[in-house]
């Protein structure tokens, strides 16, 4: 017998992905050993090319195959806005909730000098040359609010106020359809502060 | 831009994996694309590996890279003990949870005439080849207690009893540490039916 088994070596490679622990890898090595085969070949083949094809756009660093994405190459969107997000299924979310129409910066991350992330692991110098361009008129901050994040988006405000670019940040409060004592109490804080007048 | 992107593809391609909807399908390809790329190389060489190298054990059908699986070609099995199983993932549990010794003959299913699975497609035929050479001594049937099941425990039952080999069960009934109200009610009609004196 070899070393390890083919088997066991699936179900060990299955745990890279986010959720699995050893039971569901190993219900999934054998859903695919015994009942899909051409959807586990499929898979495989698909996963290899997306792990090699697979780049950051060169103008607002989301995933893509081409130099420059879908949404960037589109004409169509409007060039004066431009919403920054950290990560790239925040595009995802955005795009298929709301009617935005502007354009995207995905951050990667967010400052955290002691894990050594500076402003240029976030790509933000790209960001500042974007913004020297001057057809950026509202920066959207759409990052989340830890106090990592709250930095990071005090960092590029300033940016965004040396290039004179009005800058915004979503709305925080209570989710639509929340019951308030479900609600955690950092929201709610948040939330009664920011009360405005109906 | 090419007709659908790669990171759409590997979204769809990974719900082929069972219990995986377009959410988590959408975080394992972000996962993969921006955090683990090596784990994802990785995974699908395997992946691509298993698909075309994993195949049935000539003896007792459980998946195998070698025409004889690690079990079948140990000589320290009990030879005389046969376990009569559905599915592979049932000898894992078995091997992990008892100190059974023997030999396993996985069924691949339960006979089921309407969807076209007789006594073939379970590899009946090779299993009463198996107790004809006569070295079982006993057979276990370890197959789900569903109609189908019962009904499968039933033809190889018949089978073992033309050759004179003994034919057990594994008991059913209250699980351990199992509160009575939350058990289903077959299982307990059973537990109470199959009662035995203290």
């Amino acid at each position: 017998m070899p070393n390890r088994s083919l088997l066991n070596q699936l179900v060990d490679a299955l745990r890279c992905l986010p959720g699995v622990g050893p039971k569901s890898a190993q219900r999934m090595a054998f859903h695919l050993l015994e009942r899909d085969r051409d959807g586990g070949r499929h898979l495989a083949r698909i996963m290899a090319e997306a792990m090699e094809k697979v780049q950051r756009c060169d103008r607002c660093r989301t995933l893509s195959e081409q130099a420059l994405c879908s949404l960037c190459a589109n004409p169509d969107r409007d060039q004066s806005l431009l919403c920054i997000i950290e990560h790239p299924s925040s595009m995802v979310a955005i795009e298929q909730a709301t009617g935005y129409r502007g354009h995207y910066f995905v951050l990667g991350g967010r400052l955290s000098p002691l894990d050594g992330i500076g402003p240029g692991e976030l790509g933000l110098d790209i960001l500042e040359a974007r913004l020297a361009e001057g057809r950026v008129k509202e920066l959207i901050l759409a990052v989340s609010s830890t106090m990592e994040g709250s930095a990071t988006s005090q960092y590029i405000a300033g940016l965004a106020g040396d290039h004179r670019v009005l800058t915004t940040r979503i709305a925080h409060g209570v989710p639509l359809g929340g019951e308030l004592e479900y609600v955690d109490g950092g929201t709610l804080a948040h939330a009664f502060a920011g009360r405005q007048e109906l």
